[in-house]
């Protein structure tokens, strides 16, 4: 046995443009879009310029496809447990959600503003995102324990989710109100709050 | 007697600079900001280009003076009765706010995004026109009735009043799921209930 260390496997091309979408989403969580440039990416892939320009065509191109990828690492990483009750499964899924903006701060709120500021791919990213956790409150809950599927529900899901978002925004600035736990509880138990003052139509 | 019509009474710069941003925030109504050029105003008020870049100094700095005006304006409009009940006030606040941001619509959402979107000077002023009146929910309910001041409470409402913005633009999107006076009811009891959930510190 000669070998020392892991065996290097050669990568796909496939895989190769995952390791570096990996790199770049690592680099968004403390830094700005603005600050993500192929050069960065570049010195510290240990790569060329050229490289990454075949891999990615464009620095729009490049933000799009880290954005994407941060995209589907929020989806991935708040996906609920598959078994409790429904605001169990809820409360696990806000946790996630609010340890992913935690970590990975800088970043998104740049993809906020890039997506609020006009940046068409990019909001259409962060559209995506946002409809897939907002539907994810119906489909988690089909019986409608929590929340039942009507248009007025999914407004308000919709308009609870942005009050998520900038609470956990908020608190990240200025945390000295609430604990995490209590941050968390009241966006879990908001939920059903909200839907429930709903008056009928 | 000679005159016909009104008497024409010589404005103040001031009074002519009040007139131009009155007419300029009108026009901002159903357009966006990128659409709401120096050329235009200066086409609708029948004045030159130069005597406007002379009243603001620069696109930039025109946009601010609109969009400072605008949030003004928002703030007046949604002043809430100085009697009755602090649900019943904050009822009649909410009403006019969705009537604002009705009649308003292209430029708040502009607005909106100017200010998420990373231009410094329009997200100050939206922050303050924001923290106005969010405040307001805390100076208009001095004894505490629905919300008492404290930072976790502070907290919560930024989050509802992003939640209420967030509802207001989708249901104008698409009103289908609610009434209008059914979205007021739920932003309106949905302060207090917000608040209710707030686990103990």
């Amino acid at each position: 046995m000669t070998t020392s260390g892991p065996a290097r496997t050669r990568l796909s091309p496939e895989q190769r443009r995952e390791q570096l979408l990996d790199l770049g989403v690592r680099l968004l969580a403390h830094r700005s879009l603005d600050e993500l440039s192929i050069d960065l990416l570049a010195e510290e892939a240990g790569i060329s310029r050229g490289l990454l320009y075949h891999y990615f065509g464009s620095k729009q191109h490049f933000h799009e496809a880290v954005v994407r990828h941060a995209a589907d690492d929020l989806i991935a990483q708040t996906t609920p447990p598959t078994d409790g009750e429904p605001m169990e499964r809820l409360l696990a899924s806000i946790t996630a959600y609010v340890d992913y903006v935690v970590a990975n701060h800088e970043g998104y709120v740049s993809l906020v503003r890039a997506a609020a500021g006009g940046n068409e791919s990019l909001r259409a990213i962060y559209e995506d995102a946002r409809s897939a956790l907002n539907s994810r409150v119906f489909r988690e809950d089909v019986r409608g324990e929590v929340v039942a599927d009507t248009p007025a529900n999914r407004l308000v899901v919709r308009a609870w989710s942005a009050m998520t978002e900038e609470a956990v925004l908020s608190w990240i600035d200025d945390p000295h109100g609430l604990g995490k736990d209590q941050l968390i509880a009241v966006l879990v138990a908001s939920l059903p709050a909200v839907v429930a003052v709903i008056p009928p139509g």
